[in-house]
């Protein structure tokens, strides 16, 4: 079954279209977590703490949200005993039921991507294929040749890509809106024609799009330009964008949308007191709730 | 001393702007290094074996060249295993006395590239300082606030990055080359404006660029459009361009570029029974050579 059949299934299960980032802000971590604040920790020690907590956030969520999308490089600041964490982190979801995207953004000239889709989609000789991402998030600047072995991997290993096409940040507009059309409506066009032998049976591709959920009107309208594409919507919730942002992104029964949260879900507000999965427990439920209200699915 | 400035001078003091590229495609290491190639050998006997061969390399080519350039794709897909090699290896290299540039093209929203930053830059709490990078290369397409934590990270620790402006590759044209100014124009502008707070004694910034030595004719409208950037010129030897391409991409005196070859370091054709040492240092001589003819240094 292909990715994004397997998405679409998940989403319908259960009953959200939420996804949950895993960015381990490592001053953020709850104190539960002693090893990641130690000041006399090993590398290894942080690491391993942090990884402790994603793979409890894991254990809060999974019943309730279909996917998680892990961020690479706050594994990577940790350096391989980081990586080590990643790779324990996606093995954890998988087990648990759910769907990974790994948040690389890796883009490179087409002999270096072939062994970025090797590293987090198909896998090398002797990888734990449990270590492996259903999806992962690619930056389309180096154009076709960077992006066609990612599209070989995803028909191999049933896997799925997410290309940015207009990013969340403020920074995104300096050079995603210049010319005309504008540099992201040239991608979206791009993520279209890359997408097409990737429809499963769901109409949907498994090459997605990312777009920010911070500029509606833009969304609106590149969900329309890109009418098979399954977007992954970050910006919600810290970054500012709420519901009524999002509600455009989706097709009709609410199929075709991821909407990321990550700092919301990891580092809510607690009362005093209060245990952090208690408090990321109410955080996914009132995720759950607010997006209900626009979503459109069963 | 600035990035700039030690990478300035350790291009005089070796003589030449080569520098090499350590992509460890692993079918293509020579079969030497055993665990590479053995069909039992675990991720982490592969990862190591491959760590023994870059090593390896590192030795052959440390007093000819100033920089070595550890492309991060091909650590990533042996896993953790592969990136404590990339931590081995940039250790050793540093050790003797190279300049390295991580090529790890990352690229994301101000407060994940605050963690890249410091994964490859200035270095998590208890990461071992000398498994960081002097420079890195960097990935545009999200902007001004994706690329200041990198310039901040810059200044701490007299560090450098290079931003994706003209790629190599044949598919770099779809996405660079569209508008008017092109995109790849409009990074460039951005990447003068970016280094302007990090111009060494040697007159040039620690902000460079990389600029494909595939686009000759493109390579000097930007060399002229960047006057204090040094660049890095990938795409001579196996990707096609000789000396001739990359000739104006230097200033008076052979200075603000460096000039990468990988696979046709690494990966040199070899007499019948040759060890390959010799022919990687026929191949760095040869080199060398090559682009004394153009390089205008002293």
């Amino acid at each position: 079954m292909s990715y994004a059949d397997r998405l679409q299934d998940a989403i319908q299960a259960k009953g959200t279209p939420a996804l949950v980032g895993l960015d381990p802000f490592l001053d953020r971590i709850p104190e539960d977590f002693a090893g990641v604040h130690d000041p006399n920790a090993t590398v290894a020690e942080r690491a391993s703490a942090m990884g402790d907590f994603l793979c409890a956030v894991v254990d809060v969520v999974a019943d309730r949200v279909p996917a998680v999308k892990p961020q690479s490089a706050f594994f990577e600041v940790l350096g391989a005993a980081g990586v080590a964490q990643w790779e324990r982190v996606v093995r954890h979801a998988r087990r648990a039921g759910l769907i990974v995207v790994g948040d690389v953004k890796r883009g490179d000239i087409g002999s270096t991507a072939a062994a970025y889709a090797e590293a987090f989609l198909t896998g090398a000789r002797g990888v734990d294929p449990e270590t492996l991402c259903d999806a992962v998030t690619v930056n389309p600047l180096l154009g076709d040749d960077s992006i066609t072995p990612f599209l070989e991997a995803c028909t191999q290993a049933s896997a799925g890509i997410y290309i940015l096409v207009r990013t969340s940040n403020p920074g995104g507009a300096q050079f995603q809106l210049q010319g005309q059309p504008t540099l992201t409506e040239h991608i979206a066009d791009a993520v279209v024609a890359w997408g097409e032998g990737l429809i499963g049976a769901s109409g949907l591709s498994s090459v997605g799009a990312v777009v920010g959920a911070t500029h509606p009107a833009e969304l609106a309208s590149l969900r329309a330009r890109m009418p098979r594409t399954p977007l992954l919507l970050p910006g919600y919730g810290a970054q500012g964008a709420g519901a009524a942002e999002v509600a455009s992104g989706f097709l009709e029964g609410g199929r075709g949308a991821l909407v990321n949260s990550s700092r919301g879900i990891l580092y809510p507000a607690r009362d005093e007191g209060e245990d952090w999965r208690t408090a990321t427990s109410r955080a996914v439920d009132r995720m759950r709730a607010d997006l209900g209200a626009v979503w459109g699915g069963a």
